[in-house]
């Protein structure tokens, strides 16, 4: 009984240290993320009760990536194996004008066997108050389409609160269906859509602008067509190079348009997750305070993400309280 | 033109430094390896003009593969690229009584993809002397298995020597034709059988035991059924434990049967490849010397193996030299 | 709700790399032990569904503390916080003739403050079977000891089996209770001794040599004494070096004596929690096998420990197992 | 007989690698540090002749803290043992702004236990020019206070100079004396004064802010109070997050007030030890320098210490006078 | 058969990890580098078919390097064994303020035993386009510049391209010539210039200045005196510190005076070898592209090589082009 | 003032982590080393009162090798710099039949321009009672023979105690003299021999074997060639391979002839500095205990450092003492 689900893969993520290239290394170091996971534990980092649901490989390294969301306290019970290997992505960090490179192997990874019998959506959900899914899991295989599916039918049909990221990717999508029908479907049983122009324009075929006034009326064309969505949330990027961007989002929950000013981070170290960590913050800052506050907690959850290695944002509620507090000068406190 | 071709998978290999696991680490050593290529790179460290032939994926995973081999001087210029990832191979080093543990991602790796049409064998075998196969090739698809017969005729109407390493491994061979088949059919062109009477069994479909008598007869029984054999080489393993091996070596040519001493590996640091280091010895060996110091010195080399980190044998043929005249104190020479 | 109950300090281990020394490093790596915690991580490596009760910092480090028991699925919830800091020992890992040394860094700990009113028993022990305890907690500190008796009391009145370790260590010990009487009044809860002669001797004040006679006349003299207890298990180890030990076991049951074979572990990794890894075994063999067959696992259990680097017993039911069906020579299982 | 004498505890600092969190590390960095030993291994490192006055514990742990100030050449003569464990701190480096935590575990310490019998001044100044204290030593304990004093009183009988760091600390102060009182007590035998408005206000019971006229005032209230202060110096620390601050100077010395200009630290490495770098670099200077430069020493000294990681500036009077004179590029001296 | 050549000595580069100094280390990182070999590695990594020309140690530190050198594809058959050591240099890597340090084992390394009789120019040469030479080869040795010259000869009797970077480094040249005259020698062979005005200043014993026009009449009376040399190509570094530096570039090509943007490197990872990076970037530039933008191309490629660790540019043919076409943000490209 | 002299060169050892080659590998551990400074070291960790005099190289690498002494409590204030680098060697540790090999680049290092000029043996051996040389220090340069003449001139004048490990190394002794001939020099100077049959017959000219009365004969004629010898200790290793050797001694004092018994060494780590262990524990032993003790704590002092990684013996007094009282077991003491 958790009151927070996410679903989707999970993948081993290996990438030599600091920003060293494969070829210069003989050491790589492993986490373990994917987009909805990296949401789980950032929410339970945040204290909140929360499973994810996936389909792991049935071996030491499935037994090491399940023992690794237990270390966050994610309840791993609903987490099903089977005996494809676990995906795996490969990672160089870049630093400055080197962007970072990365090179996936997942297409025939544990996840990619997930079909909709796998799953107990009924016991799964009991008690949860809030689903979370994005774009990645329908892209990569027809199971995880209609397992997510499944999922998303009972949890509206219980009222639960559900978050979609629609990140479009185009590398993935293989499997013969559209993106654009897929994601509308799954749209019309989502209540936040966590996502700016680009996915909307890819959801609705529609060509609108960065500019406020084309975000605002974006956002109205979306909720007219998803009538289920309330509110739209933003985040945006300004990168001055691979080792130094701003973040800022905007939001419109259909009665008001609010933007946050940019945080400035001078010094990334893993940019890896910083969406990921915006959606977790929301989710918290939904479930806790008022739109515009929920909006700035998301941001600072990003901005601190940039600063840790690995997937996961690991800051805690007081430490991104902290920030909006206006507290970035990373006094020590002893 | 290289005088020796290998021609097999490239697989990385991903393990905790020491003999930590998965769980209890965060960091993983990584190397290349795979049967053939082991075999290439020995037999490279032995001043062998090799070639290694092979499919390897088209990242920055794919580019350091290659520039390892590069590293030890084995020609990769007929290796070709395809865009699904490089096999990868995760382990833990087990200690005394607790075994390795060994878990692949290799069934749609960028090997599976190979095809005949992919190798130019009439380039790739100019100027060759020696084609070394094993059994892994034509387990893991169809394609590996003609494109490796296409190899073979063809290095067989050049004259070349061809060493058949055929060990089976039952967790492969998953695309349909018998083992036992199409092991027999490569062994038509084959001249030099590296295995012991649980291979023959496998091919023949015999019931031999251990005992030296049986082990000739079954040699002998062999060389009827595929008349290009001249030689049968087999590597004996007793093991103390996961850290405490002895080995040794026997022989049936045709003529004579003979056996070499054990040689005591008292502090196994890494048992990976040490079969391969065998068959590069043998290689090297039996382009050098004859039938019985080639065995032996297949067998130092074998027993060196089990000193070194990886899937490579490093030793050089001064240091295998060495052992055979019985220096084995392991004395600093300053 | 959990079936098995460990109760105890959790330790920070700090030592640093292989068998390198604090003056010859810069690194150290770490580990969170304590003798029950051990039995409990390791009871749940073998499936076990396990509690931890003990109080731990309230800081990052104790954060750390109680994410390493949930990655292994020990239920945490019963753990409380102190402000003190968490007890820490360092460790530098012999070798040969050279013993490990260890200092402590434990007597102020956090769990120095706990106190019968923080843990709440009558939650804690619900739907529990089994409670493990050893000797050094009521060494640590009176609240220590009055915590423990109460839970025994609760444990013994539910009809839980409860097993001692009653190890006893001089240099504990200091907070005025003398430990002869401490370890009696305690060992009036307990149904199952883990210890040998010198633990017999140190509690019944008698002076047992180690022969086969003088075991059972002991455990008969302490099943007088102490009711309740109704098995004597002994781990027997003989120490070539600190590199090479051997281990068997012994018990009294009451009805027979049996005694295992000796078995001998050629490669010491680390020595410390493999008394940890024998009681584990033990209690989980207890509740699967007969008196034997349990000491058979508790014994090949402790011996895979010694494989292991850290306080903790990684090995599953089948990593065992495969030793007690005389498996030892570690062959890799491709 | 070494000239400059620096007193107080001797702290192990752990911290994960680079900014990685104990929660996502198994690995630690360990240095020794404490605020008046880093005073004493900097300006060693500046060529002084420096003893540091301490109680270690009698473990391998404090065998190594020795070795510590050994291989910086300090003077460790007359540093005494106890039975308690070397005090601990705990660190992970935070960036941008995520600043950095902390946690000590130092209260019962071998430092703890310091008695004025322990430490006999009389031998320990033979030949002493210079005594520095801080403001930790009274606070950690009566023993620590009063050995202190007796120090001071020595000290100044003897004629030698005395620079307080008279650093406040709530969390510490806890054995029932008034920091105020105390503080006040040992400013008697002080002559330099290494603070600004917030530590002249803790003293005083003042309120004085920033600015330039109010700080002049307070330390004149200051050296009124106090006789023998006769020069007060502040550092001044404008952050612009984690990872990049700026640094400047100002004093009073009865006479003049004079202030340097800010120096950028647009990458800092580590934070820890600034504090210390500086008091070093002015000690160092006012036996060399006038007033004026001696705190430009004491600033870029400090700056420099932002690029070393641990608690100790490694920089040499060559390299903090190269930023003196205004190369601050970096570039590389072939 | 290479098309290009460089020639020169090859060293071991050792430094601690990070910016961490060899105080407070006990790990060195190890790369090969040396300025020559630098541009031939890092001109194979933009495609290009590359032989270096040396002569090293005929030890395991050889082979290593020279199979360092195989490993990024550059050929190794014209290198030569002595039995010396291979040359070495230790850094420190600085940061802010903080310069990076260097030392140096170099002058009695195996390289130091070069002699023309060593090197077989006709053959090395043979099919040869492009020599690079630098004015570090003929400082170190009589027999570097004799075994240098003869290769320039034949290679402009060829028709070779020839590029010289005559960087003049004091601390070298201690075998009893005159800087100015031998590099005036060899720049008769060479038809590019890769220096400034620091470089012609040197060689012709002016006194130019950094301003544009100085530069143009500086490069004018260079090619008058020098008539093979067609172009001149200067870099320009601006340095906010260690960490922080913008690089930009001129030329004169007889014909124009043009400029490069300057590039912003906020946050540099290794400053080595940028220089080296600037020269293989326009050798590999000006066999593609117009002069202008090979300038540009290798201007970024300097960029790029200071967000690699060691001496060596990895970037690639299409990373470089990234920058040129103004991506500069770092964006993942997933 | 120190009591026991060491004299000769500090050497940088350069050594892959583990049992790994540097071809495998791309960090090295660095240790400082070299026979006579080992001892010093082992000596200084005994307790003992030790100044080491060398010409170490005036960099980064010779401040580190020189804090590295005061680490241990070795004086350093009589080492003097020179301009060259310090001496560097490689080393790649072997296991079981593998050796260990070893690369040197010392010839033209710090330590070869040492001169007689450059000691002022009058100060430095005030106060000192033990003089102890190496066969390696006159052999690397004309500098060193001098140099150390002098030094053994005047220790034995003031009455000191004059140790000789006349180790003969074909490789070194370049410079002119015959290393039989200025041995014998030396060791008119020398009052402990610390070397067997082979070291006997280099000087001597002689042929004995390593049978007890061939010892015995050896000793007496080289105590009759040079009278200032009073006792004869001889270190005697049997190793089964790499990993696992035997070490005895045996002794002729002039009056009787003594053996230990073989102590086994199951495990080695590092078989480097286990002869200057040896001499290290022969003359602490000397200085408080009979000859035969002596020697068994030398032996037990040489088998112990078998067990550290680097040059240097850790154990102290107690830990040898350990040993001689039959504890090899390794028992972890509490």
């Amino acid at each position: 009984m958790s009151q927070i689900i996410t679903f989707g893969e999970i993948l081993m993520r290996l990438s030599p240290q600091g920003n060293k290239k494969f070829i210069q290394s003989n050491l790589l170091e492993f986490y373990f993320g994917g987009t909805e996971v990296n949401v789980g534990i950032s929410i339970a980092n945040f204290g909140g009760d929360v499973k994810h649901i996936s389909c792991i490989s049935n071996d030491f390294v499935g037994d090491t990536a399940k023992s690794y969301l237990q270390k966050f306290g994610v309840d791993t019970s609903a987490i099903v194996r089977s005996n494809r290997p676990l995906g795996v992505y490969f990672l160089e960090v870049g630093a400055v004008m080197r962007p970072s490179t990365i090179s996936y192997n997942r297409s025939h990874s544990s996840f990619s066997e997930i079909q909709p019998s796998m799953v107990n959506w009924e016991t799964s959900l009991e008690g949860g108050k809030w689903f979370h899914w994005t774009g990645i899991t329908p892209a990569l295989c027809k199971g995880g389409y209609e397992t997510l599916k499944e999922g998303l039918i009972l949890a509206r049909k219980k009222g639960m609160t559900v978050s979609a990221d629609p990140t479009y990717r185009k590398g993935l999508w293989k499997y013969g269906e559209d993106a654009k029908d897929v994601l509308s479907d799954l749209l019309n049983y989502s209540t936040i859509f966590i996502g700016g122009v680009n996915e909307i324009n890819e959801v609705l075929g529609t060509n609108y602008s960065y500019s406020e006034e084309d975000f605002i009326e974006a956002s109205k064309q979306l909720m007219q067509k998803f009538p289920s969505i309330e509110k739209v949330f933003d985040k945006i990027r300004t990168a001055v190079n691979s080792s130094w961007n701003k973040i800022r989002a905007r939001m419109w929950n259909g009665k008001e348009f609010r933007e946050t000013q940019d945080l400035d981070i001078t010094h990334i170290i893993d940019r890896i997750g910083t969406g990921d960590a915006f959606a977790a913050g929301l989710i918290y800052g939904l479930q806790h305070f008022d739109d515009y506050k929920s909006m700035e907690f998301a941001s600072a959850s990003s901005a601190l993400k940039h600063t840790y290695e690995g997937d996961v944002n690991f800051s805690s509620v007081d430490e991104v309280m902290n920030i909006l507090e206006g507290n970035i000068s990373g006094r020590l406190n002893r």
